[in-house]
């Protein structure tokens, strides 16, 4: 064997093992009996133990040296971005590695607990000591202008927070003033509610429709139930959605469906023989984001879906009897200003993030204390939504992310946004039948597009040059602009 | 650490890779999506791998040398079973292991296909291989009488061929008798058919009801649906259960519950911290099948059972509705030959034990001609229920055991019907108050009485040691042929 198909084999053993450790992840958010929790830490802890040895191994690091290139073979690209991720992981000594899993522990249940109490205090030592791990582990790995990049890097290869600092910059006025003309009750009358009697097994019925005519495989995958709704390849052909249910409005399970389905179409998508390989991974988070909020929201949120879905909908739900289309694009499609970032509507989202961003940025920085995160929270959100913070608990300790140690990866978030417009309006572009096959609900156009411009690259690229190979642009706030206020302003649902 | 210590950390990194795959079974059963099971075989094969490595580690031989002793203690006890364990696991090099791995994979798809078609042929070769290699794998474990008694040894330690084939003799014509009467329709009226529409929610519901109602803990386990029903514990404080549904006959998903209970009680009652000693570990799958067919039979197939149950049952569904404790408990223990082991009836069902012990012994012993199978097996079982055989599908193909390379593993079944209701006599013999308490369905008296005598010891003692200190006597025939004359004969379903 080369070196290349050592450094294959050696990652496919890694995959291997990420794949236990992915069933037993999954497994904890779905069926694990509440007693079996402390036991499944040790697994987990285990089996990442050893892959964390094998990808620090140094036999990788020999591997690497024999097959490097500058050359534009898939080949090529996989070592460049393997010898980018053994370097990261490299730099990380062992013991800070378990230093900070433990660090992590005791801040997730810190926060849960400061969460039920709405008691920063609680969590404030917590947030110190993960915000000075990343600290560091920034200064082990390295960067050009701002430690706060070599945290993004680790979620989004390429992202620079100057450059996310200017786009957030374009977005957040036009978004503020977007926001306040949403939610003028002065522009019509209110969506019709939507709340209504939806057993939980006609959502499930209707679920499945829908995901599996949006192109789901479902001899590849299935959808289960969960606290949260997250989507999770566990192994190759077996890519997992969940969602939670609440019997009185279907739209919360199923719009994190249609959500899943996004993230879960490019993990179908991607080759699943190369599963082990980055020509055969998701790319980065901003364009995993990008594939679920353009089939939540460009694709199910519009006229067009509910022409088609609501009849469907109907036969499920005796609730919706009497709605026609034109109402339930309304009512999905409402704005409405709130505290908390996961109910947050389409026009809202941002915010929250670009709050979020700047936090996080002035924490690394060292030019905001961890002391006036709440005082910082508050003012700032309520120049941006006009709403005043009352409770921590609906404030700074509403997202698990920091507890679990992870600064930079909010952004990304925002950055599915933008891709998912940008996408979709060059997809719209460039396929001229797309709008119509849309209509009739048929789905595989949009599939195809995204096969041909995303999923069939992996890693080849990194995100931005992969947006303008897709687009001809890297990433850039306008085509999400113009898709919010022609759907918010206009109330063009297209 | 001293060398104990040692032994038990070993230990423990062994049941810690043996839980995560025994997760991967699960899921396997439940939820994996077809196209996930080709990956899924490897994930297994790697981790039993690691297993495997680690049981036959030199250190181990090391270890055990420095604290073999033949000392009374739960430690002592603990040393002698992973001495056992070792030395056979030692016997089979890993070459061996492996090939048979391989066969048993062959075998299993050629069982499948050859079963489908009822073509023995294609089986045949398969079957060949199999006792190959449990004959030479017995020749490399050793024995002393016969080579089947290294086999047994793997699932029921200190069982030999030729007291079970004494106990067997024992049974033969009693059971043979018994049948004849209890199938015999001049007894009376046929038993009322218990079919009609029963769906499955209110099945679940009702299995969910009972099956806690006897104890099963649902904070540290779970039921679930699978092709077959089963019972794991997947790691210390996660039992699961599986049953399947027959929408017009509860009784299918129900006893199914009901014998996976006893299964689960056991695994709940062990000690789930020592889940990784032989102290915390279920001792023989002999004593196993005990305590799921307790449940199911001894307690969930008397008249008392029903007398409480029933009404509850009603609530479920309305095809109960007319039903009496009577007529639900003639119904639920009717008697009526067939060709299939896995719906045999409780009076039936040794025969089908009995036939397959006297294949496999002579299979081994090399009296049998695998060719000869067929012929063998029909002429027995026209010997033993007086039915004709018309094609291998409902004979000699019927059973997968074999084609998973266990020979040695059904004689288990058997014993099991026999400690049951030994151990079930014993408990009503020395806990006065059980029979009422029963009556009560109050279930706490007989899982103390199987706590204190069963669970409580682990592999303390072998299995025939056990049972002679909770009933007085090592296993046999009377008991069980005095609880099923009485119930099938006399009409006594206390």
């Amino acid at each position: 064997m080369n070196a290349y198909e050592q450094l294959v084999r050696h990652q496919e053993k890694i995959a291997l093992l990420q794949s236990c450790n992915a069933l037993l992840s999954w497994d904890q958010e779905t069926y694990l009996p509440p007693k079996g929790v402390a036991y499944r830490a040790q697994q987990r802890a285990a089996l990442s133990e050893q892959v964390h040895a094998l990808k620090t191994s140094d036999a990788v690091g020999t591997w690497l040296e024999a097959c490097e290139s500058d050359g534009d073979t898939e080949e090529a690209a996989n070592v460049r971005w393997w010898r980018h991720a053994f370097d990261r992981a490299q730099r990380i000594p062992p013991k800070l590695v378990g230093e900070f899993e433990e660090a992590t522990s005791l801040a997730v249940a810190a926060w849960q607990d400061a969460k039920g109490k709405s008691d920063y205090q609680l969590f404030k030592p917590h947030l110190q000591t993960i915000v000075d791990y990343n600290r560091r582990m920034a200064d082990l790995w390295g960067y050009e202008d701002s430690p706060y990049d070599a945290l993004l890097e680790e979620y989004e290869r390429g992202a620079r927070s100057a450059h996310l600092s200017e786009m957030f910059g374009q977005l957040k006025a036009p978004l503020v003033d977007l926001v306040k003309k949403a939610t003028d009750d002065a522009q019509g009358p209110p969506a019709r509610d939507i709340r209504g009697d939806f057993p939980t097994e006609a959502q499930q019925a209707f679920n499945f429709e829908v995901c599996q005519a949006l192109g789901f495989d479902f001899e590849g995958g299935r959808i289960d139930t969960a606290a949260h709704p997250f989507c999770s390849r566990l192994a190759p052909d077996d890519t997992r959605l969940t969602t939670r249910y609440d019997p009185e409005d279907f739209t919360s399970s199923f719009f994190g469906v249609l959500h899943e389905t996004g993230h879960g179409l490019y993990e179908q998508g991607l080759s699943q023989e190369k599963h082990a390989l980055p020509s055969g991974s998701a790319v980065s988070l901003g364009i995993h984001e990008s594939q679920s909020r353009l089939w939540e929201n460009q694709v199910g949120r519009s006229r067009a879906f509910w022409e088609h879905w609501l009849p469907v909908a109907q036969k499920h739900f005796a609730a919706l009897e009497d709605w026609t289309p034109e109402e339930i694009t309304r009512a999905v499609n409402r704005a409405e200003r709130s505290f908390i970032r996961v109910e947050a509507d389409e026009v809202t989202y941002d915010l929250h993030i670009i709050l979020r961003f700047e936090v996080e940025r002035q924490l690394i920085k060292g030019s905001l204390a961890v002391n006036d995160v709440p005082e910082v929270w508050n003012t700032t959100f309520h120049e941006l939504t006009g709403l005043h913070v009352n409770d921590d608990a609906q404030g700074c300790l509403q997202d698990i992310h920091w507890s679990l140690g992870a600064l930079g990866y909010f952004p990304t978030y925002s950055l599915g946004n933008l891709n998912a417009a940008q996408l979709f309006a060059a997809a719209l572009d460039q396929e001229p039948s797309l709008a119509r096959d849309l209509e009739e609900a048929d789905y595989s156009s949009l599939r195809n597009w995204l096969r041909g411009n995303i999923f069939a690259h992996g890693c080849r690229y990194l995100p931005n040059e992969l947006m303008e190979r897709a687009t001809g642009r890297a990433t850039e706030p306008e085509p999400y602009l113009a898709h919010l206020r022609s759907r918010y302003l206009d109330g063009d649902h297209r």
